[in-house]
């Protein structure tokens, strides 16, 4: 059996039901803690679900954050020092990283039991443990005028990643890695490959590879 | 062991390495067939990767499209006429899914296997058996300066799901819908839940629930 919901009665429906509905329709989105630093040399760490391939050459990653009507301090953190990391995390921590969402006063890295890591002088922290660990630089802001969403671009600087899970083509075993990924606000998960597949073409079927 | 490249190691590894690589670090990613029709009445289905949360009242999602440097079929169709539909890949079409992103002469729907499905007066085609459909009409485009890669916003207008998918608060069971999630270029995954969490306070361990 298929449901059916019209705009109007998503729009007219209770507004947890709305937010836990709109939040799945994108799928399964990556997790990644951010790791900034404030002027004032405080560390923080936060969850965040929605990031995105930009480009290979230059590496570029971009993250996109709700809009900046309230405090927050990722987001100025990155604006203000220009620096941020990004860390996937692994089903050994994901309670963790949740559990950075609160509402902590100080560093989460004081309160959560999660561990920073600085590398390569690089300002902001790494996490320790962290399967795939990203050093990244601010290139690029913009905001939505729809709803003053704002997205951000980066350059990705450094790579750490745990070799067992770096392929020779360059590609990453993300099985291995234990890489967890999310849906909705507050459902967490590991995949399970179904297949690589060869490149599409239209004179043959497409085969495992 | 842990393998860490600089940007200047990424820059001057070999391009097919390079793009495996800076395509995987995003995590995974969920995975969207988008049907779309040209202004002369010609279907079309491709698979997006980089799909995302806006908002939720009103309900919106975003697409990034690679560079519009070279004829991309569907950011011209929904840039004239205004309508898209996405649909979400289950492993009894993930190849199918796949094979849509050859160079076909013509509708991918004529060559593929997969069926295209018109509801209510809806101009744009959906895909007959995926498990999650949303009607989407364009809201907004914008142009990234660092590469231009363009960001498309969608009002959500109708949702069609099977029910057994959705709980009662308005979650979808992504585990029972069988969405795929994809990594890196050509890597399909099905996943498999670890918990939900419950909101994150400071004053308490977060929990399953």
């Amino acid at each position: 059996m298929i449901k059916h919901f019209t705009k109007d009665e998503i729009l007219e429906s209770d507004s947890f039901f709305r937010r836990n509905l709109i939040n799945c329709l994108s799928g399964y989105k990556s997790l990644n803690l951010i790791g900034t630093k404030s002027p004032e040399g405080i560390s923080n760490l936060a969850p965040f679900s929605q990031v995105f391939h930009i480009g290979a050459s230059p590496p570029l990653v971009g993250i996109l954050f709700r809009p900046h009507t309230v405090k927050r301090d990722t987001l100025e953190n990155i604006l203000e020092t220009g620096y941020f990391t990004m860390n996937q995390v692994s089903p050994s921590f994901y309670k963790e990283a949740h559990w950075t969402s609160a509402r902590w006063e100080g560093s989460e890295f004081l309160h959560t039991g999660l561990e920073e890591l600085y590398l390569d002088d690089f300002s902001a922290p790494y996490v320790k443990g962290s399967p795939l660990q990203l050093g990244c630089q601010l290139v690029e802001t913009q905001t939505l005028k729809v709803n003053q969403t704002v997205f951000v671009i980066g350059s990705i600087e450094h790579i750490y990643v745990e070799e067992k899970g770096l392929r020779t083509d360059g590609s990453l075993d993300l099985n291995v890695l234990e890489s967890v990924t999310v849906s909705g606000l507050d459902e967490y998960h590991v995949a399970k490959k179904l297949a690589r597949l060869s490149y599409a073409k239209p004179d043959r079927e497409v085969e495992e590879i």
